[in-house]
Formats: C-alpha cells, structure tokens, sequence
C-alpha cells in the first residue's frame, strides 16, 4: 500500500537528520529559483509525503513529520496523507509561517534545523532566522535531504527554448533590457542577478517548457551595463534561439557557472541589485565581500505585470478563444450527459481537447479543477484518470480551467447547477457572485491596494458569518505563470495585498464558497485594470472584464441581489453572446443564447 | 499685521541656518513624547508659521518655508498662511513623509538638515536618514531652533496630577505593573522604558491637566522586575497623590533626570524595551553601549486600547450624559435661531456649556469643530470668539465635539440642515450615511485590519468618483486622548491601517464628504468591538455604536438606501430615543421623539 512509501521515507529522513546530528528538517515545495510550479526533480515535498498540492511545507522532526498546508488543501491532504505517517498541520492563513513558529516552539533551546539554503529565499531565510534567534535555534542552510535519501531523482529537465515572437510581446527584448538597465542605474546597481523564471522569459521575449503549465525554462540572468549573460544548459537552444540571442547581445554560459560567476563578481562592481523574495538565499550567500547587495522588489516583475498595449489586444484575442472552447465543451459536455455519465477527468479533457484545437494554442495553465458536487469543496481537487467522480446529470458542478496561447494566459472558474438547486445553494451562489459583482465594478483611487478591494468581495459572506479561505485573486502573466505577482486580492499583508493595482495589469476575480462534504463554489473572470476617471479626488481607476464566458443564472436567489448587480450580471451575459456568438454554430449558438438569456 | 511677525520669524529661523551651518531645518508639531496634542510650550510650529493645525509640518530652507499639511487642513493653512512668505504643501496623504522626498529632491548632495532629536521618534529618524542617504545629507539631531529664536517661549507646564479612581479604571495600577512586567520579561528585556504621555497615565491610573483637552502631564516612567521609577517634577504631586504613588511603590525622580537615569543603565542592565514609534530619538541615542534595545509595539498600547468590562460600562454612562447634554444643546440652538442667529462659537461654547452640566466632567476632549455652509469643508475648521460664522435658520451644519468625563471619552460629529436641502446635498449625505451604516453593522474575522474595513465606509463614495480626504476612525481613549493609538480605519499601510480589531477596542466610524466652499458632511459614533460568532470558518467579531444623539433624516435620499440600511437607521434612531428620553423633560423630549421618527 502507498502509504507505506511515504511512511519509510519519513523514517529515511530521519535516519539522515540523525546521522547529520539535526533535530528538523524543512522541506519546501520550490525549486531554486522560488518558483511556484516546480520540475519534477524538485517535487521532493511530494516524494517525501504524497501530498500533491502545489503549496506545502514539509517538517520533519526527530519523532514527527508534519505537512503543513492551507485551508484550500486541507481535504485533499487529509485524502492523501492518510494511511502514512505524515500528520497533517492546517495552517490558519495562506502563506504565513506557522510552521516556523510551531517548530521554535516544539524545539529545544539551542536546537539545529537543516535546510537545503537553494529551496528558500533571502527574505524567508531571515525570516527563519529571527523566529529562531529567541531560543538560539541554528539553521543549518547547506542541508540536503534530497540528495542523500531520493536515488531515483529525476534529472534536471531540458526542453526547447523558443521565441516568443514581438508580435505577441508588443516590446523587443532589446528595448526591455534598456529599459531595465536605465533602473538599475537609478538605484546605483551596475549589476542585476535575475533568478525568477519567468522574469528571465519576459526580459528576453523567450518561452520553454521544463515546468508543466508554465512556458518557463531553467536559467539564470546577469544584466550588467553592456551585457547580458544567460546561464543556462545551452542543449535547451537551437540555432533559431542562439542566432536570436545573439542579434540581440545575450551571452551564453553553462546553467551550473552562475555560482562561479557570481562569486567573482568583486572586484568587477561594488553593487549588486536582487529580489530577496526571489534570490535563492545559497546563491545570495555566494556573493563576494566587498559587493554591496541592494535588495529591491524586482523592477522586472513590476514591468511585466503592467501589459503593454500589445499584450492586452492579443489578451482579448486568447480570451475569446477561451470562451469559444469553453462553450464548445460545455454543449458536448450536455450532450453527452444526456445519455450517459461522465468522469470529471473526462470532461477536464474536453475541455483541453477543445483548446487546443484554437489558434495558437500551447497548453494547459494549470491542471483544470472539475469539482463534482462535494469534490468541489475541496479547494485543489484535480481529478486524474484513477480518482475521479462521476458526473449525472444532476447537482452542482465547479469547473476551474486555463489556458496558454502564445497571445495569452486564461484562467476562468464557473460552478453550475445540473438540476434544482436547494436554497441554501442559492444563497452560497449568490454571495459568492454579489462578491465577484462588486469587484468588478469596484472604482478606486490610484494607489489602492489589494488588501482594501479583497474586501468588496468578501463582504456579502462575511455579513453571512461565511467565508472562503483563499485569496480573491491573483496577477496573472502574459503567456507566462498563471499566478504572477505582485497584485492580486488577499486579506493578509502579504505582496498580493499591499501591491498597488496599476493601469494594464491584469489580476483574477474569484470568489468563493465552499461547503465541506456539500458543494463548492467559486466564480471567475480576469480583469484589466482600467483608467476611470480624473477629478479634485484624484486619479480613478475601475476593472473590465476581459473573461468571455456566460456565468450561471439558475442558481441566483433575486431577491438578494440589488438592481444594479442584475443589470452587470444581465450586460455581462449579453457582452458574452454578442462576443461569441459568430464563432459558433446551430446548436452551440443556441446554447449559448439559452446561457446568456437575461433574468 | 500678523503674517509679518510670521515672516519675520522665518526670516530669523533662515538666519538660525545660516549661523549653524544647516541646509535646512524640519519643525514637526510634536513634543519630547511625540505627543499629538503638545503643551504651549512645544507650539514652535505654530509660533514659526501660524498655522495652528493639530497636524502640520515646517521645512524651512536657505530660500524657503514650506507649511506641510494634508487635505483635512488646506482650506485652514491658506487662511492662516496668507500675507506670510510660509508656503503651504499640499501632502497628498495623511501621516505621509512627503515633505521628507521633496527636501531630499530640493537639496543639493552633502547638504546639512538640522532638527530637534526630542522631537522625532526612533523610527521616524530612521525613516529620515534612509531617504536623506542616497544623496549623502546629513541629519543633524541636536540643532535647537525654538530655544535659539524664541525669546519668550512658555515654560513647561506644572498643573496637578490626580488618581483616577479604580471604581472608573476598573483594574488597579499594581495589576497594571505587574501584567506589563510579565510581558517584558517575556520579551527577554529587564527595563521597559514608557515615554508616551497616556500610557504612563493607564499604566498608574492616574491623570493631569498639562495639555489641553488629553488628562495627561508630563512624566516618564521606567519599569524594571521589583521597581516603576516616575520622572516627573515633584511640585505636581500634591499628598493625597505621593501617598498613592507611595501605596504602589512607585519612586519619584526629577523630570529632568530621565537622562542621566538612561545613560546609566549600562552595567545596570543588558536589556531595555522601547517602543520605536513614540521613544524619542535623543533619549533613545543616551542608551549606553552594552545595552540590546528591544524596539517592539508597545504593551501598554495594546493592553490600553482594550476597554476592560468596567471601562465599558462606564463609556455606556459617559455615552448617554453626552447625549443628553448634546440634545439640551440641540434645542436650546433650534430654540434660538427662530429669534436671532448664534454664532459658530456660541454654539461650540454652549455645547460645551451642557456638557459640563453632566456628573464626572472633566473638560472637552478637543477644541469643537462647528461649521456653517463652506466652513464646514474645512475638515478641522474650529471657530473662536473673533473669527466664527453667524449660523441663521438655513443651509447645512455640521458640529463634531466631544467631552471629557472620568467615566469615559466622547467623540461625536452630526451634519444636519435647517432648511431644505439641495439633491446634491442630499445625494452626499446619503453616501456617506451609506458607508457609515456598512461599518456600523460589518461582520468580520478575528485578525482583521482597520485598512480592510476602511474600505466599506468608502465604497458608496468611490463608487461615485468621490472621496474624504481623512481616515474614516481612530481608537479613543477611556477619559484619555480622543485619538488613541494603535487601531482605527484608514486607507494606508500606518498603525490605524495595519492594527487588527480586538475585542473591547472603541473606534470611531466618522466617513466624511467635504465640497469646496459649498458644504462639509460627516457621521460619526463610536463603535465598541464584541463577539458575534464562532463557527468553522473563525471567530467573528462584530460592533456596537455606542454614541447615542439621533441621526438626521431629513438629508436622506430614501431612493438610494437599502431596506435593511433604512431598517438599521430607525432602529439606531429608535434606541437613542428609547436611552435618552427619560433624561430629558418637556420641550426637550418632544424634540428628541421627532429627530428619532422612522422614515
């Protein structure tokens, strides 16, 4: 039974926290650039405990071994920890440390805690560090697990790098590289050390595929006043790709040369800007005395969450794709109901299927989310071949999907009635939307932050004493990672709430609710930030929505909702029908038009 | 005329500059305790420039004198400006370092910026130094203006402390000391070092008279593991107090001799706690090598924002006395003005009159605001005797006052209009009604922040492109400042933003919308933070309105408000007549039963 593996990997971590004279270990879910979405050799969270959620910390103690995750995995983790060894630790809010303090708490004064210094961030290693220093608690940075227990670890992966062409970027690399050079200089760097992925593809208008889902590929960027220098496996580029780095001055150096690299950098400069939430704190570590790190929140990532006008008409574009794809697989999804069952992983692939047959199409933008019934309450639940309801044609259903098209990224969540909904299914659904509504309706002052709109959307729940424990949104890239900071809608202080929203930048609406061993429900679009309006109070902004699918009439409760949110709710259909109405035919127009109906 | 002594005294600061060597020099409003509300004596500011703002800024520079004020004090600065070579700047947001960014912009590199270390808090010096260190200007922090150029400065104020009694504070001072003492050490710290002027007065119950309208005096306190050191200038202390101080082991030193008392804490101790925000920066720079300093949010704060059960109920009386006092003021005002008007500062006087009519008064708790038509636009617009609007039967009015009882701290402001009012104005009021209400009955999660549920005081505002220039609430003392740290409901990243809502905090809910030379509007009551729930998703906390004086009715759109935000109106209306009416007799209830009706 698999719970076994898991439990004797437990027991094998601890053999080598022993023999390495540790009392914890802290295994993370990233890799060594802090991505979120990992190759598979850095799936070592996973290996070690079976649990497949994309955030997740594992802690492993002399006696213990701890997952800890947040309310959206609490079931999936429940689900898949089970059997093993592995204690499940439910951390109170997204993104925060509690594991740490828990840790500092558990431990011994003077206790020593072992990490792999490649998997954590300048920031978080700080972070650690102070939770510790109270009781004296070393952190044992050049600690690695994985090497010593994983022997069948897969390798580092090698896919293709190709160009993602100026007609979809709208800006050349040249440009971007000027553009950030003339920053750096301002803040009195010569040097940038670029280790984000998708900042690295952004810069250098390339895309690749080593990470499922995002078009990324291993590497790192030194960006100095006359260069740029790539490290990376130079069997990821053809001749395409090394004439096109050429024209546009990118040096190529091997992927491993950046530790030596970076530590020559003295006497070459004094003044090194990084991201600390991005520098992996092992490579921070390498540079040399005498070089002054300026730490700054990356300008690369503030560039590339602002779309430039290119972007955003090609964003269009991949949105009506999406909308269109989307209508042709719920019609067949229908259809066949009609006469026989069908899996959530079976329609998850239709889905898929039907994207991939648009223009320009890449892949997938994460794996789809098809939550039937109780399923959907569980915040991640991705079905796969082997584990996956049934679907009838009957109770609710939540669909979370997204595509990657050279002109775009999408992300759309809708949740859907088979049948009759109770009433307390509608009122959940109508909360949730009421929520979604005042969003993306929201006009704020330039400056407002994420924490501050988060809000709107909450509120009809929590005046209903019900909440959903996740963000309610996310920046999302341009052909890029489909959670790409720094804006989003959160209720902690975390980037994602303290981000201001600019103009162009493009960030998820998605509310939503979520009844354990019931029903889940979530709803939503992708919004553009938009100007408003200028006047004595200042600089206005508001959202429009850039997503191009119907949103679910029957399980509205009216008398809920105010004129106003049916009359957005009402538009909003009708924008959808008027969209893609030409892009479809007989029957998927029909439907479509029975979807968008007014109410 | 009086801008030329204003002129003049620029003049002489400019000469001050020029003999020290200095660039510039910055004159904030504060004292040695970064107090808001300062005695006269620490009124250099206001006696530079004449701006007599409670919040405000001078930056005088070889060429200039810059008045920094945010938006609540524009309309003041220009009149108290005008005919004077002060030049006022516009902040664009409260409690912002603007003027720091510009003068740092303005200043060549290597300049000399003088200022007085007493005046500025360890972090807000920190703050200075990190914008000044780019172009390499120097923070000079023992250059003394107002001791130089202001010949006949008052002197430090010597009024009588006195005990506030426990059967008002509800716990004693001993209990007090020893929960604040577990704290520190806790912390790791051996002294605790309390220089703000409203913590020492919580932390020994007792209260003085040394600024107008806070209870507090000049003192500060020192507490280590057996001893509480007070430095304060003995001639305060009358027997009833040194007894009392005696009774709780308190020693008393010289005011004067915190210094020598600090700088002789090294072998003493190894480890002080200080609260960085209110610590000034010169007391703080006498802390002797050898000596860790434990910079932490302060306990006392924290501990002193939370009512405890006997200072609630005791804020209940002070509530319903101040309303009383207020409704007798009410109709004497409305009785009046059918035969003659009253002017902005009568009815500020007889507000103040009515109150002090009320058992436990102590004074008011700041200098009213009462503004007709326009000067109500003008945020903190307070009239006095020479320069006050004549109020007649017509047009908007709006009074913010509050008192002073030892039984509890008031703050109120009401908008009314003694004549039919415009569609604009009504469309105003009922705005800001609107987000009144939203805060007024908002539910929400333990944890929460003032920044998240500032947002839904301004909703209905933004929503149509307008805004306050104010936060929408700040914590309130119990017979303490009106304006209390930590929490409150703003739109920035300060404590008010940032300070999560606790049970037993008192906050005010005062959104506002202010036009130009038309009209001012504001609503404000005061909310107590109390359990509502606690269910799967968390614990819920909910407030209750304490304020009890009726809201007007007849500036209400009914066309814009909802049944439920109508419903809570009548109810709120209803329980102020229900609470007040058997205090008042005659005429008086009549008036109150009319401006409580349901509409």
């Amino acid at each position: 039974m698999s719970a076994n593996i898991y439990s004797a990997r437990l027991t094998a971590a601890q053999a080598f926290l022993k023999k390495e004279g540790l009392n914890a270990y802290i295994q993370p879910s990233s890799d060594n650039h802090q991505s979120e979405y990992v190759a598979d050799k850095f799936k070592v969270r996973t290996w070690l405990s079976g649990f497949t959620g994309s955030m997740g910390i594992a802690v492993i103690t002399e006696k213990a071994g701890y997952l800890w995750a947040d309310s959206r995995y609490f079931l999936q983790a429940e689900t898949e920890l089970s059997g093993s060894d592995w204690q499940l630790k439910k951390q109170k809010l997204q993104a925060s440390a509690e594991h740490i303090v828990d840790l500092a708490e558990e431990l011994p004064a003077n206790a020593r805690v072992g990490c792999d210094g490649n998997l954590f961030s300048v920031a978080e290693v700080n972070q650690i560090k102070k939770a510790f220093k109270k009781k004296n608690i070393e952190l044992v940075t050049k600690s690695d697990l994985a090497t010593a227990i994983w022997s069948d670890r897969p390798k580092a992966p090698v896919a293709p790098v190709f160009v993602h062409p100026e007609i979809y970027a709208g800006v050349s690399a040249s440009e971007k590289i000027n553009l950030v050079r003339s920053k750096i200089v301002a803040d009195g760097a010569t040097h940038l050390i670029v280790s984000a992925l998708d900042e690295i593809c952004w810069l250098l208008n390339l895309r690749g595929s080593d990470v499922e889902c995002n078009p990324v590929f291993y590497a790192y960027v030194v960006l100095d006043a006359s260069s740029v220098h790539l490290f990376i496996d130079s069997t990821k580029l053809d001749a395409t790709v090394s004439a096109y780095l050429k024209s546009i001055n990118v040096d190529i150096l091997p992927y491993s040369s950046i530790n030596s690299f970076i530590s020559e950098l003295f006497p070459v400069t004094d003044k090194v800007e990084i991201d600390a939430t991005t520098m992996a704190f092992s490579l921070n570590n390498i540079v040399p005395q005498g070089v002054e790190i300026i730490e700054r929140t990356s300008h690369i990532s503030q560039l590339k969450a602002v779309k430039n006008p290119v972007e955003i008409t090609n964003t269009r574009h991949a949105m009506l794709k999406d909308g269109v794809a989307l209508a042709k697989a719920f019609v067949w999804f229908e259809k066949t109901l009609e006469h026989r069952t069908v899996s959530e992983y079976e329609f998850a692939s239709m889905i898929a299927q039907y994207r991939s047959e648009q223009a320009h199409y890449y892949g997938e933008s994460f794996d789809a989310i098809v939550g039937y019934k109780s399923n959907a309450a569980i915040v991640h639940h991705r079905p796969d071949n082997k584990n996956s309801a049934v679907i009838a044609n009957e109770g609710m259903l939540l669909i979370d999907s997204g595509g990657q098209y050279a002109d775009g990224t999408t992300d759309i969540t809708r949740t859907i009635c088979l049948s009759a909904p109770t009433s307390e299914q509608k009122l959940h659904y109508t909360l949730v939307l009421k929520g979604h509504i005042a969003l993306a309706t929201a006009i704020f002052l330039q400056g407002t932050r994420g924490i501050q709109l988060d809000m709107l959307a909450r509120h009809p729940l929590w005046q209903n004493g019900l909440n959903y424990g996740h963000g309610t949104g996310h920046g999302v890239g341009f052909f890029l990672n489909v959670h790409e900071p720094p804006q989003g809608f959160a209720p902690a202080m975390g980037t994602r709430g303290t981000a201001p929203h600019e103009l162009g930048m493009i960030t998820s609406n998605e509310p939503g609710f979520y009844k354990e061993g019931s029903h889940g429900i979530r709803i939503e679009n992708l919004l553009l930030c938009v100007p408003h309006a200028v006047n004595n109070f200042g600089t206005w902004y508001a959202f429009e929505t850039l997503t191009l699918f119907p949103i679910a009439t029957n399980l509205i409760d009216k008398s809920l909702m105010t004129s106003q949110e049916l009359l957005w709710l009402n538009n909003y259909n009708a924008r959808v029908y008027n969209a893609l109405s030409d892009y479809l035919t007989g029957d998927e127009k029909e439907w479509l038009k029975k979807a968008c109906a007014p109410i």
